[in-house]
């Protein structure tokens, strides 16, 4: 049976962005399942309301309804088991809960410091005002502003990218020899940003650089294929 | 048979400060082992030439001479099957290589401008010289110019500290339920500060806070007994 995931979009129905979304695209992708897509937008709060949910990845597996892409991700782990694992046993799940919380916390900073006026610019008319106010709310000043001065965001999130790139240096993925979620937590960072933005992140000669490739390359190119710009 | 170890000291042979060393001592602990620690200071490059390093924890195991404390985990789960997992299995390895990554570079970088200039101070007049210049080649200033602003650290080192804060305000280690090597990278970090400054670094309501106090209290209290500062 398709599992049905509801895919954050913007003006384009073709180019999802959400780095959770991506995480969960490429989890079910490693488990080897199919999914349709369905395209949704910021303020269409009321279409998640059955999975009691205001924000996407939500996915529906048969009677299954899960918010969240972490829980998806722990669900997905229990219900196909006999497929390749994402998280592994409960140490290194947690291992893997350090890598989200990182990525959540600082590595999409330094990357929202480079694109959030490049997502605003992909949205349609209706999701602009509640993109800016509600993101000028958090952040505490406006969107052009908080972009202002490119070169140090820039430098800045490669700094940020210090002990991952030391990770990718030394082994194919942040799985070790094949991609775990650690490699989809990441990633979907990278997914987000080539969604939207036309700015080179990671220089050609970077560890970084060299893993994103073999990341857009996985399950057929699947995410390689997706609507993006050059990287 | 018991593992010898040799362990990073100052002045004081009984003060054990190398957050390296603290990583393995805790992984032995983890294993049920016993070691005896041979104390080692700075200069003594020496006495690591049969180990072909220059740097500590070595350890000696019978017949198998292991240095570098992340080598010498891989090594204790190899050898000693039976006793419990430190790093699990590649994919949880892989993330751990990322706590590691992170703590090397992020957070000792952290800590290192809260704490030089106390390891310098705790160090013999033989050891000092020679801290004192190869650190400040590193730095680029002197240790006395690189601490200050204590205030301005302190800040920076709890904010670095946010994803690791979010994993132990949901759970009681970096391991889940119960320690893996995750906890004694991030721990040995702590210890190192411990143990050379009396700068009071978490507040009390910090999840952080709880989780070293855990962390000071396994194996019958290992670290908590050895000689530090109020903490």
């Amino acid at each position: 049976m398709t599992i049905r995931m509801f895919d954050l979009c913007g003006r384009d129905a073709d180019r999802p962005f959400s780095p959770y979304c991506w995480r969960t695209r490429m989890a079910l992708a490693h488990k080897g399942l199919a999914v349709e897509s369905v395209p949704w937008r910021f303020i269409e709060k009321d279409r998640l309301a059955f999975a009691n949910a205001t924000t996407v990845p939500v996915i529906v597996d048969g009677d299954n309804i899960v918010a969240d892409s972490w829980k998806i991700a722990l669900y997905l782990d229990d219900r196909y088991r006999d497929a390749p694992s994402l998280l592994g046993d409960a140490a290194s799940t947690s291992a893997m809960l350090f890598i989200r919380q990182w990525a959540d916390r600082v590595l999409h900073f330094a990357l929202l410091r480079i694109v959030v006026l490049d997502i605003y610019k992909s949205l349609d008319e209706a999701n602009q005002p509640y993109f800016r106010e509600s993101r000028e709310k958090r952040l505490g000043t406006t969107l052009e502003k908080f972009v202002e001065g490119q070169d140090a965001h820039l430098a800045r999130l490669n700094e940020v990218l210090a002990p991952a790139r030391a990770v990718v240096a030394g082994q194919p993925y942040f799985g070790g020899e094949s991609p775990s979620y650690a490699d989809y937590i990441v990633f979907g960072a990278f997914q987000w940003a080539r969604a939207v933005s036309p700015t080179k992140l990671l220089a050609q000669d970077d560890a970084m650089h060299a893993w994103r490739g073999r990341m857009l390359g996985l399950y057929d190119g699947l995410a390689g294929k997706a609507a993006g710009y050059p990287v």
